[in-house]
């Protein structure tokens, strides 16, 4: 699947993007600092646009998992995502609220995932690692071979982090779950024609 | 000093609360459930009600640490939390818009801590440990012990968590920076009067 990531300051321009690709993309999603920035209502106006998608309330949960579970629910989301850094009590009662993708940043073990597919949650969503992105290095076989393992646990994983069309042939083969595309998406001349730019690389390559 | 968290689910409930509170508390602090639902009109507004007051935006933000640290500052925060599973370069990004506090969630180390104050962030949220608090537990040695670790390497400890007027005198001799009271406030029957049990307590043990 194809998701947009809306990492946009305010909601006109996370519109402005969504009302070009959403005819494209599988998943919507309300970024973070979007979130911060307009409330839940960024995930109201987008459910209100994008009737028919999954919407995806990138909150990056650390604490009161079903209180903020609840709220984005009620906002209209489909799917909210907790930070590694959140405990399993934390992650579990966001899951008994709405579907959860646990966000990998710092910090998560093999181990610890094993806790997360345990309680229930089978979705999350792998970063490029930082200091390669920094180093200016594309996506490595490390990140592959994370990817791959994490979906042999059984994970749907959702891969981001300086996603463009011609990343995506390094995934042939690996049965990823979602690529996230934010600036890719949201910062070309042409959203609509990049989001289908990506639909037509996922079609060629997974089709 | 003693910090009001004004995590409630709207921001009329939270203004309702700073009001009485105000006059006590030093830092008041826009919750992430709140910021979530009202965005960060919610600090724009507390900064109004509060502008004498230190106000902190508890994000708990994981990535595009300088954005989220300039959208704060520009709100009228002077302080954000970053959750411990941030890398650092975000920890330090953030930090170079606004003061950063680190909230110790799950998963960090010592070591970890040290690349934090090497990055020059000082200021770290100890939270009770969540099994203890779940087995009907208060604050025990271990949490004592981790948060005098965390002064003596350098920094200035807030701490959170089932925080009541009771709990204070445990931390007797301790050098806590901020003490953190949620529900013990605004859930209280006089808000008002809550605040002054804690900031009472406070000047019998440390005035």
């Amino acid at each position: 699947m194809l998701q947009v990531a809306l990492d946009t300051k305010d909601l006109p321009t996370a519109i402005g993007v969504a009302r070009q690709v959403v005819d494209v993309v599988d998943v919507v999603e309300a970024g973070t600092l979007l979130i911060y920035e307009e409330g839940l209502s960024a995930v109201r106006n987008l459910r209100a646009l994008a009737p028919d998608k999954i919407i995806l309330a990138d909150t990056k949960t650390a604490d009161a998992g079903a209180d903020v579970g609840a709220e984005c629910k009620e906002a209209g989301a489909d799917w909210m995502t907790c930070i590694n850094a959140a405990t399993v009590p934390t992650m579990k009662s966001a899951q008994s609220k709405i579907e959860v993708q646990v966000e990998l940043y710092k910090n998560w073990t093999e181990e610890l995932a094993q806790e997360w597919l345990d309680a229930g949650i089978d979705q999350v969503v792998y970063h490029q690692s930082r200091d390669a992105k920094l180093a200016g290095q594309t996506w490595g076989q490390k990140d592959l071979d994370e990817v791959k393992k994490l979906i042999s646990m059984g994970f749907k994983v959702s891969v981001t982090g300086g996603v463009k069309p011609e990343v995506l042939k390094l995934f042939e083969g690996v049965d990823v779950y979602t690529f996230i595309a934010g600036r890719a998406i949201h910062g070309a001349a042409d959203p609509h024609a990049a989001a289908v730019e990506f639909k037509n690389e996922i079609d060629r390559i997974w089709g």
